[in-house]
């Protein structure tokens, strides 16, 4: 059986505001029908200038609180400034909710990759519609995710996950399929794009050097209905 | 760059109680050094024979008392046998901690490819162990990971996890490598198990007939420590 293969893309030169990164992917790599391009959040945000100046960060009073003596209570403002709830808190650590309907630490918001040390990237206003535009510079039938990487309840370490997608359906309804004993699995739905996000960020590795992966050989079904309809309902969670 | 290249292993046969697992998945495929071979749990458990025949499982009152008129009690005993802790619970769906640690729906029994439906089978007594074991019949270098899928919170559908290892260190930590703008990560550890195997899981399916991947390319350490040790302390979850 053919592998399925990740290759990273290289050669991307670093990105700023306003950059067309769907072309300058297409530059980097061969792209064919069903090839998946998973593309990192960080790069993404900076294409779309969610990047803020924390020298004109004026902190509230609760993020000052919560700051305490340990953080820097300008990044905690942008923080709380992305944050729909606060899902849990332990001194400066918040696991947030944010308007997409994540659950993450600091509701995404990442100062590691920014080009100076007073910057924090925020995540994309709308990560299925920066799929979706970067898609439309890449050739026809080309899936996108735009991928971050996320700590986990019960589980040490982070692991990427998909926070965007266009062309590919985020979670594949295996209902009716039948397990390897004839018997149709129950309930069954898979998050096909959180399992490609975290293969892409195991190449794409933490640096930043590399800024997306194509992925060729991957299953999938073409569908538009992107991440953010994949986020747990909260009357449906059992750990809000 | 090298490609990283995911590659189902086929052709391994049904596996029973007793089989030589290692030697099954070693026969099935070429394997060099530093190549990691993900293993599907149910095979592992199959092998180890972890499968209970229902009709001689007597349900406990509280069984009974959960499973209530849509589930089968003696199913429900036997996640509650496989269980130190109930995390959550909605109706007879039970969110659990396992006896290594792990927290996941049914305490990872399932049903779904057993070889009858009256069977269910657990997770491996000790995964790392058996990752070992599996590991001793390969090639010197080959690392070895045991994966399942578990859902997650937050997040709708499952995806593959590692719940054993060997010859790999499940959690890498990055802390003190520089970021793309030279300042060193803080507190950056990532799953490398986890990401693997949730690659591993999209190439498997969900049907069982691929018990195996070959990941050849991924970047890791080689370490005994095992996925056990990567379960996040109950003091320091704060979904617990």
């Amino acid at each position: 059986m053919t592998p399925l293969a990740v290759t990273p893309l290289t050669g991307v030169p670093q990105i700023a505001a306003g950059d067309d990164l769907g072309a300058l992917l297409a530059a980097a790599i061969e792209l064919l029908p069903a090839d998946v391009v998973v593309v990192a959040q960080k790069v993404v945000s900076k294409a779309e200038g969610r990047v803020v100046d924390l020298a004109g960060v004026e902190p509230s009073d609760e993020a000052i609180a919560i700051a305490g003596a340990d953080e820097d209570p300008r990044y905690i403002e942008v923080v709380l400034r992305e944050t729909v709830r606060v899902v849990r808190r332990r001194g400066s650590l918040l696991i947030c909710q944010t308007r997409h309907g994540f659950v993450c630490a600091s509701a995404g918001v990442d100062r590691s990759n920014a080009s100076r040390p007073d910057q924090a990237i925020l995540l994309p206003v709308d990560p299925d519609a920066s799929a979706r535009g970067i898609r439309d510079a890449l050739p026809v039938g080309v899936a996108v995710i735009v991928s971050d990487s996320f700590g986990r309840p019960f589980r040490q370490a982070i692991c990427g996950v998909a926070i965007g997608c266009a062309g590919i359906a985020a979670v594949d309804d295996r209902i009716g399929a039948p397990d390897d004993a004839g018997r149709p699995f129950a309930g069954t739905t898979v998050h096909v794009a959180d399992e490609l996000a975290a293969i892409a960020d195991h190449v794409m590795g933490p640096a930043g050097g590399i800024p997306a992966v194509r992925i060729r050989g991957a299953r999938f079904r073409p569908d538009e209905g992107g991440v953010a309809a994949t986020v747990m309902p909260s009357g449906r969670d059992l750990f809000a």
